[in-house]
């Protein structure tokens, strides 16, 4: 029995962006057809100033792949005391047919891919089919993510952008820049980016509302990538009013989404969620219905969103020779 | 980073029995001590033919090792169907202080050695100083690892053994005789081999009680394996009313263990549980207090026990330059 081992270079070289987003609607649709598993998650929390350790499990029916991702993150002593990232993540997979341990890969990738991927999914479900502008709340790493993502499934004119750090957001500009050759206007205030947006991206840390009810015009569509535990907020729960929202999973999105706010505020009742974006992909429900409306994808991540994503670069590993094998046992 | 992978026959190599013992002692202490955290396990469920496949997680922070054991069992068609055992599981080690991935290692002999051990530290602990003769019921692979254990802490005179399955029951006997030296006689019933117990190990998968209360003579220490989920039961529960009963986990055991059956018919109440065997160990509570007791422990197995087991093998790896290292990243 031999399981394939994959370095972090060759899981960059083995997937490009379009299969991601591939992997991802594979990944939404599974979860709504029954062809699931994502028992609750379980971890260990160090003592600052390290963080926390992370195992989540995911099966995919369809395909007989079973996945756990271990991941850490917030370990801020490491790249000092230990020479190594403050988060690392890897992908264990194994043959749901026998339980064999089928790989091993570097995981630290496959979040931002992934995530990334989420935004642009959405996109090309529910944003305008005239949607050409961008606004980005957030200039970090999972900001140019989504850039690289949708940038695969809509033709982007500009991009406003808005950091509260300047250089992150100068440097964000330059980036996007050279890399995509998409203008880049650096945004003087929040509301300024927001009033531009055909989509809107949110992927900061925050901790409180960010953007304002009355900034988001008519037609706009949000995404909603920062808030994936509780306490996090990056949106005034009255945009959830009169918005279309979809979400990756009801249960983790009322639980630790954006979409806890407008719950807890009242603002919305369960009732008011239109669905899960796998329903709109799978076309049991519409997406958006008119110009005018506001939608919202909360995208809180799923195990099966790595197992998918996993699954294809292993195949792609397998068909292009690459990789170490390791025999555990004869 | 650098990974350490370990093959099944560089684990079978790198640790003995001894060192085992002294690794599942260190996790019943740590577990008493404050030192460990096990959330619940989470598994996936497959249809039959099939069997699980459990992830059980474990922290000891003395030595900060966090443990992932990946376990899989009961996929009946996997020798003719694919060519790899119906069970396999990898043990998976992290550095608590930065969360890197330290070590894979082939798992499948570690349940083994770390359960025969426990039945060890509990005889240890537990049965009378002039103990000498053994009742195995069960003559299975498990039952073997008990007297392998056993042997290091203890002069084992005879062994009177009983199994439903006529042939493994010989076969036991020719194997244990040839190995040990120890004389196996094999028991025309159970009620045979449990009348002349000293210590009396079960071991088996049995479903029902397979050995009645008035079998069991004053002073005998009972090693109860075999109940380690919910539907699997050895003991008649009256042996419970008047014995000092000694667990490895309270939490697990009147939960899963061979003490919920008592617990269930009435038989006893939780505080009629003396306590867990680290308490023992760590001298916080008395263990056998004269030689017309009788002791049952009750184990379910920890994760903890994995966690130090696999940690030791890891230390004797490192020691000794055994086994393949590789680089998931720069």
């Amino acid at each position: 029995m031999k399981t394939l081992l994959l370095k972090k270079d060759e899981v960059r070289r083995l997937i490009g962006m379009a299969e991601v987003i591939g992997a991802v609607e594979e990944a939404y649709k599974a979860f709504n057809s029954d062809q699931v598993e994502q028992p609750d998650y379980i971890g260990i929390d160090l003592p600052s100033p390290r963080g926390e350790i992370d195992f989540k499990l995911g099966y995919y029916k369809a395909n007989e792949v079973i996945s756990m991702k271990a991941s850490s993150g917030g370990f801020i002593d490491n790249p000092t005391a230990h020479g190594v990232p403050n988060g690392m993540a890897t992908i264990f997979l194994f043959d749901g047919r026998s339980g064999a341990l089928i790989c091993v890969m570097d995981g630290s990738l496959i979040l931002g891919l992934r995530t990334g991927a989420s935004g642009a999914v959405s996109v090309k479900a529910l944003a305008r089919k005239n949607a050409s502008t961008i606004a980005s709340i957030g200039t970090g790493n999972q900001a140019r993510m989504q850039i690289r993502a949708i940038n695969e499934t809509m033709k982007i004119e500009e991009i406003h952008a808005w950091d509260n750090n300047p250089d992150t957001l100068s440097k964000y500009k330059t980036d996007i820049e050279s890399e995509f050759g998409i203008p880049v206007i650096m945004a003087n205030s929040k509301k300024e980016a927001v009033e531009q947006a055909d989509v809107l991206i949110t992927t900061t840390r925050g901790k409180g509302s960010l953007v304002e009810a009355d900034w988001v015009k008519p037609g706009t569509h949000i995404v909603a990538i920062g808030t994936d535990q509780r306490g996090k907020q990056e949106l005034d729960p009255e945009i959830f009013r009169n918005a279309r929202i979809i979400v990756d999973s009801i249960a983790q999105c009322t639980e630790k989404g954006e979409t806890w706010h407008p719950l807890n505020g009242n603002i919305i009742t369960k009732d008011d969620i239109h669905g899960e974006i796998g329903e709109v992909l799978l076309g049991r429900k519409p997406g958006r219905e008119s110009d005018d409306e506001i939608t919202i994808f909360d995208s809180t991540g799923m195990a099966i969103q790595d197992n998918t994503t996993a699954s294809k670069i292993y195949q792609n590993a397998i068909a292009n020779n690459v990789g170490t094998f390791f025999q555990f046992f004869e």
